[in-house]
């Protein structure tokens, strides 16, 4: 597994110099292609990383490295991971990011990140995306094994995004995270919703303290004006959007706000 | 015409990761360079991404595929399109978005996207970019020939900014859009500021029901303090803005507001 | 000194087709690799831009081109600039935005950009980006000597951020700029920090006219809740942040604002 692609995810926010510094490592240590997943992760918000992961990272070719940085625990005792996934490796620190997107890019190994020859020295409390991920990243992309930047471990911090309930004519579950559009992510799948209703049918969406009455379409561009529609986003997950417009904007979720769907 | 330059354009935000996600088709599919245009156009805004692409895509070499995605009706009927123009290819939903920039770079041919056997599949509903625009885009960079993606058509969604209204000692038009220093692009070209006034005169703007007094210079910084000036964008447009400022944030103009010029 | 890496920085803002014209005419000239710094400095901030550069540029490797553009004063008689520095290139404008990056990594010297020949044509007056910054940069990742592009000179403006008077048990400063966390970066050095106290000590912090007391600490990880703490950064100033939360939003600092740190 030999990558020639390097990718960056991170908190860091575009308009920052921290994720171009952690670029410059990488670029003085590898001649993979780099590109930006995204800097624009919500600061501190690992959920929301894990679900950009997530959507994102299996759809990179095979050898593929992504050096994900959203890392609170920064500097403390948290370890910091390789996990080999799909073919692929994830690098970052070990409070969840990475496993969303590990599993369903199919685990194939989680590694400890501990071996110093191969970090950025001296190595800052602050920043170990410059320090430890960027260089460890370019490494594994030149070929370095992941047995070479530490020991293989079976414990790691976990982060799933829940797990909704079914039962009955019920679908009961929590938003994950809303996209630029303002549609509402939840963590239904299509499968739980398929037992309760079809496309086509009226539902009652219940979110947080809001009720609405809305329709399961295929996609945005089938809904009347600005028609409050549910879907199945590209991700698998049921979403809530309003075509033209914003549903985050007319429900005001706030994150893992709690959802329910009943047939009308 | 061969590229081995492949960029990206969307609504998607760079916070999503579904830009992330169409990057990651691409790259599995062509060793291109990949660059991001942008992906904070205003969701939905097709006039805006219009904008965008015309003003960017001249300037990259032949051979450039565009992948441009600002796509309000995906999972519709709307067709898809590649465009050749100024022998580069662009990429995108059927709705206007390609042609300003396709006109001005030399429109040269227009081909439906129709086959299949270069989308990712499942195709979904709700995200074209991934499933369809980023591997069609990449096998263009890698020389299917756009004969192969689909039939030829002479019939397309249209779209421009409108076309200035010059007569007497008066030119009208309207607002493009803004830029990120809040300086106002309208629809008034260079010709039609020149049939009714020169460099350094004073104008009269009517913008909206804003009236204001300003000059026409060459450059902001000819600007005293913090004065409102008129000037010709790089892009060929007239601008209204202002020196170290805003000029949106003082005249506050929404997308589309007529424009009338006249010599003071 | 040849590079095969080209950077890019602006605040023409992710949003704008700025950055992508730029980026364009610069990939129609080299087939270096390209990355993007950031676009999003805010609108003519030059010394916001000139510690992004600080913050990234030295961790490039030899030979890489950093094209630079955050420019009020383009399209007026300011020169434009390149310097070498660590056996990197900057370009950009004469307005100091390059030099705090440059003295950080070694300046070498300094041409003013003269020869038109390496432009691209016309030479528009709001877009030197796009017209001088862009192609002069990709010659010099072609191996074009910085001599080639105009005449040296001993003579630019400098930009830098201010040195801090620490005397007795006062260490007295200002604000940098926030980042994306809301951490505060001021422009005390950690030496100066370590001639009044110590890691771990309690500290009084006078922040324009507010007054808090906090700790020492070596990372954010270390605060407890959301308790407001100093840190050095990994830039290598003294930064006031909140673990989990944003000091800029508890405290509110304009740039500039004057900082004073004494033992508690």
């Amino acid at each position: 597994m030999r990558a020639n692609l390097l990718t960056f995810m991170s908190d860091f926010g575009a308009h920052s110099g921290y994720a171009a510094a952690m670029k410059g490592v990488a670029a003085g240590l590898t001649e993979a292609r780099m590109l930006d997943l995204s800097h624009d992760v919500d600061a501190f918000d690992i959920r929301q990383g894990a679900f950009l992961l997530y959507m994102a990272a299996p759809h990179f070719p095979k050898g593929t490295v992504h050096c994900c940085v959203v890392d609170p625990g920064v500097g403390t005792s948290r370890p910091a991971l390789v996990v080999a996934a799909g073919d692929q490796y994830l690098v970052g620190p070990d409070n969840g990011l990475l496993l969303p997107a590990a599993r369903r890019m199919g685990l194939q190994g989680v590694w400890r990140i501990e071996n110093e020859r191969h970090f950025r020295h001296p190595v800052s409390h602050t920043f170990h995306g410059r320090d430890v991920f960027a260089p460890v990243s370019a490494h594994l992309c030149n070929g370095t094994a992941p047995g070479e930047v530490g020991p293989p471990t079976k414990a790691w911090v976990e982060l799933d995004f829940g797990r909704a309930n079914v039962g009955g004519r019920r679908a009961a579950g929590e938003v994950i995270c809303c996209d630029a559009f303002g549609t509402i992510v939840t963590n239904l799948t299509e499968a739980d919703l398929r037992k309760i209703a079809r496309v086509g049918d009226e539902l009652d969406l219940t979110l947080g303290s809001r009720c609405e009455r809305l329709r399961w379409v295929n996609t945005f561009g089938e809904a009347e004006g600005e028609e409050l529609i549910l879907d199945v986003g590209s991700h698998g997950f049921v979403e809530v959007a309003v075509n033209l417009g914003s549903a985050k904007a007319r429900l005001g979720p706030s994150a893992r706000a709690p959802v329910v769907i009943e047939p009308a």
